[in-house]
């Protein structure tokens, strides 16, 4: 139950606050979740707390990316699972992708809060929670490198939403293609991935699902025109002219 | 006990949040606290993680308008007890300001927490420990209007560091001038307060005790000046101008 007022002008902001606090008092999200989302806030805040065009065009050419995708794989998080566990689900069965439970704060407990509320929110099946399937991506420190062998290990493609630096490093390391959200246009995981959609993943998962049902009919060719059509840099470099912009649109209103 | 090597290019501002997140588990800093030290980090990040000159010129204006204060009074809450205790005790005894603690999200235990603290780091008197010497700042919703009537009530200057801008506004309208610190120069909490200290409090904390030790001798006029001549509207622009000169020196770099 929220006592936030519609009417404040940050609402929707505090409401997405909300939820991952809940989703901290229930065992999903680590303290340091808390204060990434803290971080992305005012990174979002920068951004006008709105998709812009650039991020639409990453979102566009991450749907053709992850349709083209041989094996594609959501990696899910405690954050991702607390701020939109249904639309990742959605997500994956729009593109036949599997999920992964893959921490950054590993942490037994917390990954078995995961599970159960994607299960409760209508997953089949969770890679990442057999230890015996379980193996290491080569440049990157122990307790951060398991993934599952028939999931990230084998993947082509990897979507990983809210990812720090140095995994998604080791991820394109390891020949993956790398999806992620990242707020901060600037932070080393958008500035590595191959395609980074800066925008609220609350916000951005929705578009990339219609836009995957919308290419869903598009060939070969016309998915990996879209893909060559993008440039990560370019985009990134559009998202922190936006911050730009921004703020001085805010200066002068303030 | 810290796994941070100095090495690390960001080693000041994890140890700032190792600090905060074991506040935290010792029960001082509320949620939204590390949520409020994120968007933190993320606006200490684009400010290039030092004290700029304008900072600069702002803790001077605040030195003078401590030092010229009657009856100056320090808001003490969880982050602030958890980033630098010590700091602002000594800061207290430098100016001759009480310290008063004051919550945003109002918790009987955690206020126990942050007067222990205190008391552990050497503090003598502490108000806002006391509810029958409690009363209630207008223009405000109720719980957190509550301040002590010989502390902040009283006051004519008060520091609120990490302060929120309902209550910035509350306390300008109750007739107080108002020193903040705030690492996001376009917040509600910056534009409303009379000096605005956009830095990392860590930082600008040493400043302020050592600016207010240097004027210690100025006379009236003298201090007076100095206060007349800073232009907090102005001070915020530069703080945005920073911003976004470092947005376009770290997308070349990236």
């Amino acid at each position: 139950m929220t006592l936030i007022p519609k009417s404040h002008p940050r609402a929707k902001s505090l409401l997405i606050r909300e939820k991952l606090v809940s989703g901290f008092d229930n065992g999903l999200v680590a303290k340091e979740g808390l204060l990434a989302q803290g971080r992305g806030e005012a990174f979002d805040y920068l951004l006008g707390e709105k998709t812009n065009q650039a991020a639409k065009r990453a979102i566009k050419a991450a749907a053709a990316q992850l349709l083209q995708a041989q094996k594609p794989v959501i990696s899910v998080n405690g954050n991702v699972a607390a701020l939109c566990p249904k639309e990742i689900i959605r997500l994956s069965k729009q593109i036949k992708a599997k999920l992964e439970v893959n921490l950054f704060y590993t942490n037994e407990k917390r990954k078995q809060a995961i599970i159960k509320t994607l299960k409760k929110n209508g997953v089949k099946e969770i890679l990442g929670t057999n230890s015996a399937n379980s193996t290491k991506l080569p440049g990157i420190d122990s307790a951060r490198r398991i993934v599952d062998k028939d999931g990230i290990f084998a993947a082509d493609v990897v979507v990983v939403p809210l990812e720090d630096g140095d995994r998604t490093m080791a991820l394109r390391n390891a020949g993956k293609t790398v999806i992620t959200f990242d707020l901060n246009p600037l932070s080393r995981t958008s500035q590595t991935a191959n395609i980074t959609i800066v925008d609220n993943v609350t916000r951005a998962i929705e578009l990339l699902i219609s836009e995957s049902k919308k290419l869903t009919k598009r060939n070969e060719k016309s998915l990996e025109k879209i893909i060559s059509d993008f440039d990560n840099k370019k985009n990134l470099t559009e998202n922190v002219i936006q911050i730009k912009n921004n703020l001085t649109r805010r200066a002068r209103v303030a």
